[in-house]
């Protein structure tokens, strides 16, 4: 099992988004996805995120939310527990990302680029609610198979419909 | 790094706790804390929490809340990620545990029994607010050497003034 982060900044109505197409081997490769990564040994998840945010985007988060601890199940990678932030509040400048290209991205268009499939969930639940929700998706290789939100089986509801 | 859930049932002001005193080589031993346990692998930490509740007390629960992730970093044992929940929201019996004994404590007497120093902290910002807290405890052994609140340093803060 694995910890990781993974932060949506927002500015205007767009988050800042990473385009995963630099790293080798990459199990994100050609997805759209928000900034964030492993914990480091003795890590609490705020310092992973804080680093991951600076280290990613040469930004410095000033304040954020948690809004679920997502689990990722897959027949090909080992299970991971994605703490998921969003953000408005960080200061400094952006800088060229090692991973990817950084864009801001409009939430209206959100949904026209490639994403996974599962990320469209969590993406329309952060719109959706302030809550916490707690979130488990089954992947077999790119495919979602099963979306289990707060104990209750959403695989077969449209995410528009969340 | 390893991945927890304890929880901290409540029923008319008391907390149920376990008293870790049956376990073999239980580094909990002597204390008093909640119930929960290690996440099996490809388990949500909701699942962990309603299986080792289960497991632990016989009781179901059908809501809960995340108070917390606490971190736990210390010279002797793997790094912890704890996932605190707290729940008032509950069916079944009590059975016995395994791992100790098992006894609903009013809270005006929590801090007289024998407690971890980090644990009372988490305890008290528990009584004190609903809002999700981020919580990092540094020990040396059985002493707590460091607490981070938020980002903040309370390690020279007594917890009853938290």
């Amino acid at each position: 099992m694995k910890n990781t982060t993974l932060c949506y900044i927002e500015k205007d109505g767009s988050y800042l988004m990473l385009l995963r197409n630099k790293k080798k081997d990459d199990l994100n490769e050609g997805k759209w996805i928000g900034v964030g990564g492993h914990f480091l040994e003795d890590e609490s998840p705020e310092e992973c995120l804080i680093r991951e945010v600076r280290e990613e985007t040469g930004l410095t988060l000033k304040s954020f939310l948690l809004r679920s601890v997502v689990t990722f199940v897959s027949d090909r990678y080992e299970t991971e527990q994605m703490f998921l932030y969003t953000s408005s509040d960080f200061s400094g400048e952006l800088i060229d990302c090692d991973e990817g290209e950084l864009r801001w991205i409009d939430k209206k268009e959100m949904y026209d680029i490639p994403l996974w499939e599962g990320d469209k969930i969590f993406l329309k639940l952060m719109d959706e609610t302030r809550d916490y929700f707690a979130l488990k998706l089954v992947y077999e290789g790119d495919d979602l198979r099963k979306a289990i939100l707060n104990g209750k089986d959403i695989t077969d509801i449209p995410f528009q419909s969340l």
